[in-house]
């Protein structure tokens, strides 16, 4: 049984639940108290090693990355949300990629300094936020191009890129990101928070812990 | 046959070319002139949707983003770098995340403002370097300790993550990144540095700009 540990916070913890959901898996979620440093108990080190949410077992297999644990899940159950054609693959692999280099890592530096660090008593740095915001500035415009041409990242069809992206955007109301500039984008993942991969596991981001 | 668009002082750039080097794989390189925007050029938007280094082509197919890159190159070639198991692909996979998010990323940010912003004109950014030597400070003893129980990232082999990992540490150096409490890791890193894949393209990161 496979068996994903998360926290309903973490925004890359969310893409292999979200990717459980779509390939209609057999999954349990273990939520880790990252609140408590228990992503730092010998126990959970066992299974990440280097104390970080998501991670994931399978029997006695344990792995850690939120998009390898995607990846695995739909390989595993060979879903047509990562085809075996390694042209496809490539595609999506990409467009993964870039949603989790250029828009979760910025979406996270704004999260972060305008939403945990508040939450933790830490100083927010505005630089970061302004880098942030501007990584977004110089990215959003290529998925608002490309969701223009095409009804997903890679074509036709949902696959592995659009979770990896409705991932990264979770948190974008609570940070106050302004997506207005961005209409298709916008409607795209209003759309797909209206799939069950995604109402099965919330209604908002944030909801489970009441924000 | 595979051609690929990289630039010697882009790092990320490095990992795809280290992969054809390891693979024996027939490709062609060619330098994309990013000191005059040729990567914003139409000619090399029509290769990389977002006008970013790396990219391959093969024949008509297009492609960006580095660790796609590579396994997509690895796949193509049935390499055992990058074996058809989907339990040793998610280990790679794995391991591969956490070079880029946590090393790379980090790496870049002390790259960037001590050397690339100097050269640019632009003012260095001191927290960044700050939260870029800390994200080391926490990720290289993960490293450490991992090449202390194993030959390689992943096992006793070399594969996918160890080419990424060299890619992520060629500018240590440069970015004057203090190695000293990783003997292992430095040890190893000297160690990749003498094989084909690595001598095959240059002596030390930066040979080609001479720096």
């Amino acid at each position: 049984m496979l068996n994903i540990y998360y926290h309903p916070m973490s925004f890359p913890s969310l893409g292999p639940v979200f990717t459980a959901e779509a390939i209609g898996a057999s999954y349990n979620k273990t939520v880790v108290d990252l609140l408590n440093q228990e992503q730092k108990s010998p126990e959970y080190l066992a299974i990440s090693p280097y104390g970080k949410v998501p991670a994931l077992t399978d029997g006695d297999f344990k792995m850690a990355e939120s998009a390898a644990i995607m990846r695995y899940m739909a390989r595993r159950e060979k879903s047509d949300i990562y085809p075996s054609d390694i042209k496809a693959q490539a595609e999506i692999d990409q467009w993964m990629d870039y949603v989790n280099h250029h828009i979760r890592s910025a979406v996270g530096r704004v999260q972060f300094n305008r939403v945990v660090a508040p939450m933790m008593g830490v100083r927010a740095d505005e630089t970061s936020i302004k880098v942030g915001l501007k990584f977004l500035e110089n990215n959003l415009p290529v998925l608002e191009a490309r969701l223009s041409d095409a009804a997903f990242l890679c074509g036709d069809a949902l696959t592995l890129a659009d979770l990896a992206l409705v991932a990264a955007l979770e948190p974008v109301k609570m940070a106050k990101i302004d997506m207005t500039p961005y209409p298709t984008l916008t409607a795209w993942l209003t759309a797909r928070r209206g799939e069950t991969f995604y109402t099965n596991i919330h209604t908002h981001f944030g909801a489970e812990m009441g924000q």
